[in-house]
């Protein structure tokens, strides 16, 4: 029994309301490892001060992961129908967000190696791009969209979703040289997605 | 005072809700076995790779969970009253959902025993089951789904929530010979899950 | 400036919304003790079958958490209206809901000594007085229900919410002298929440 | 392609749902510090009390961002438009509310100490200013407001919402002398917010 894609607000309603659910859970879970610090009563100071890793960690992920729900709200605000695909690819979206505490804990950790940052940079890349998938499923020929959107709107979507791989995917190489100029080309992902926004 | 079952949509929503925000939060709770991982600067590379098992748990995991989560939805989409039975029956499928972060903990630590196997299984197969029969109560004689779902798609989604434990429940045997030969079993949950989508 | 009661549906769906997702958020918490749990490889089937104590905290704490989440969905069906004081009430109570995780990982590790289990307790004894607290604000005198509520209900209701309090306050004077026979109360809590159901 | 301010209550709604979803993990979350402690079963007594200021820790913070919660909802109820600006603002302000688990932890275990309290008396003080920043930028000019709201109103809680970080920002310099002198201040703010919400 193959099920049609269909107009019930409820499938859509809920779809919406888990992603939210899972984006706020697991971006208020990134503080843990801030969290789960140990400190010393005598050199307190001091420990709070070198917890300043974690600390941008925390920020960085809590902003990217911030933009990424924008994004879905922007993109799910013209989805008007779900099919079975849609689903699966927002459960591999999903995924994609429900995992990026751990990177985001070994970059706490680890921020200055080569594969805490490797593995940071293409988890967000893969996020981003499994994001931009998923919309271009649902808008690919109007296949869930509003009739009314204009294509323009359509591919200036799919275009701003990729500011932000595109800021993360040349960091892996990157990081291979030195993985603080990563850390600055992670920076860059803000403006470019301001940029990706405006001009697009 | 005996309750009746009755239409107030605000006890079915709630419900449907609060369903929606455990899975999330249990879906989202599996990483922290990964994100508290103990992770030496020394020796981060061969540290990341030797997660695998926890990062095969956890994906294996997300996807078994978003599948009922899916079916969850697909069940309730019919639903148009509840009781209290249907509620209760509700929280016994909860705290399975729930509870599936331990095994899954323990899976990605000990997933090449036949005790960590074992307690995964049985615990994706008791979901499975609770989901099953949380449906059957509820489309039996038609108690709580509306009037013109066809007899049909009740029986049809009956069948399909048996696909999941229908791959995890022969695994527990299968644990006791080779653990690694359940592993390829619970592989097979998703074709099946697919294949009962068509025939059922 | 005072805030009078209004009948925003806004400030009602958040409170309910809230109150839902804080639930959620504390039933599920409650697996933390068990996913945490240090296991050996060696005797990995010895240490599972002795985390039966945690086993046992968690189910219960999920069937009691979740009888007061009914609880509050039977009661706020009548509510129609919000004031300031229903709102910190209601923060009080949710307060005590997610201060549960607590005394729960508590007598999962010490449910055989007194102070473990009076603690818990005491603990789920306040939860259901601050409930029922809540409740009786809100319907004596129709305070902020609905006016079509028959007496008999709100009465029924408050009688009701008494039932888990009824088994867990005195377990608190028996755990001094038997831990155990204070488990054998709580266990009790359910046939007498479902029989002030049936008479009050 | 520039988004103007547009009316879509989906956007308007996701955001206040995402606002909610993302208080009640940060405040259920608070729970943790005490949930991990660890307790000797031969002097659990001794233990548990010793355990009061983490107790303290909990209820103070768990109070605070309660009314943050209410003081987010009293200022929402009069938005009618999101946009841009006011999407990230609440993102920033949303940052602070996830961070504050960790203070929480910090002042749970050196309450005692300048550190300690002066970390947790500047996010506090942050987060409720980032908060009225957020309801300045939708009121001012009436941009993202009702037109009906009076403007007394859209003073008022501008005022109000100043109340929690006027008794938590002199408790910065007030913790260089004597941390305890610092949490007498703390609960001057309870007073002081039912002293703004009377005469401003």
């Amino acid at each position: 029994m193959e099920e049609e894609a269909h107009q019930s607000p409820d499938s859509l309603e809920r779809l919406v309301f888990f992603s939210d659910a899972v984006f706020a859970i697991a971006i208020t879970l990134l503080v843990l490892p801030l969290a789960d610090a140990k400190l010393s009563q005598a050199n307190l100071t001091r420990d709070l001060l070198a917890l300043w890793p974690q600390l941008l960690s925390f920020g960085l992920s809590f902003l990217v992961v911030g933009n990424y729900w924008l994004a879905h709200q922007r993109m799910f605000r013209h989805v008007v129908r779900t099919d079975a695909v849609l689903l699966w690819l927002t459960l591999v979206f999903l995924l994609c967000i429900a995992f990026l505490p751990f990177p985001t804990a070994v970059l706490g950790s680890h921020g200055d190696s080569t594969p805490g940052v490797v593995l940071y940079a293409a988890a967000m890349s893969l996020t981003g791009l499994t994001s931009v998938a998923t919309w271009v499923y649902a808008s690919r020929g109007r296949r869930l969209v509003a009739a009314d959107v204009p294509e323009r709107m359509l591919r200036h979507l799919s275009l701003r979703g990729l500011a932000v791989p595109a800021a993360f995917l040349p960091s892996i190489a990157v990081a291979f040289v030195s993985p603080p100029a990563a850390w600055v080309l992670w920076l860059l992902a803000f403006p470019l997605a301001g940029a990706a926004a405006r001009w697009a």
